[in-house]
C-alpha cells in the first residue's frame, strides 16, 4: 500500500515539497543512498526550488516490479 | 558563449553523462552549491542512472536573464 504515490503511465510517481532548496537537496541525497543500496535508481527531479519528484519503474521489465515497490516503501520511510 | 547549452522554449538546457550514478549525484551537489551561492536555482533532473539535465531560466522575468548566463558559466566550470 503506497498512498503517497501515483501510478502514471506504468510508473510510480511521488512529489514532495520541502522548506527550502537545501532540504530538498538533502532528501535527494537520502534517496540516492537508498538507490545505491538497492542498486535500483529512480529518476529524481529537483524543481521549483523546494520540490522533488521521484519516478520509479524497472527499465528491464518495461514496467513496475517488486524492486519499485520496495524502494518506494524505503523512500516513504526517509520522507516521513 | 555557451556552446554546451541549448535554448529550448526560452530556457537554457544542458544534459551531461557521467561514469555512474554516484558521479552524477556528486555533480548535482556541486550544482546545488553554486545555486545556493547565486541564490538562483535551476531545475535538476537526475535520470537514466548516470545523466543530469539542467534547465535554467528566471521565473520572475518569464525568460532568460544574466542570472542564467552567469550560472551556466559557473556550471560549465565545475563540469569540465
Amino acid at each position: 500500500d503506497l498512498p503517497a504515490w501515483q501510478c502514471q503511465s506504468g510508473r510510480l510517481v511521488r512529489t514532495l515539497t520541502f522548506r527550502n532548496f537545501a532540504d530538498a537537496l538533502d532528501f535527494v541525497n537520502r534517496v540516492g543512498k537508498l538507490a545505491e543500496e538497492a542498486n535500483h535508481h529512480p529518476d529524481i527531479l529537483l524543481h521549483n526550488w523546494n520540490q522533488v519528484t521521484l519516478t520509479l519503474w524497472t527499465h528491464d521489465a518495461g514496467g513496475l516490479t517488486l524492486l519499485d515497490v520496495n524502494l518506494a516503501h524505503k523512500i516513504d520511510a526517509v520522507a516521513s
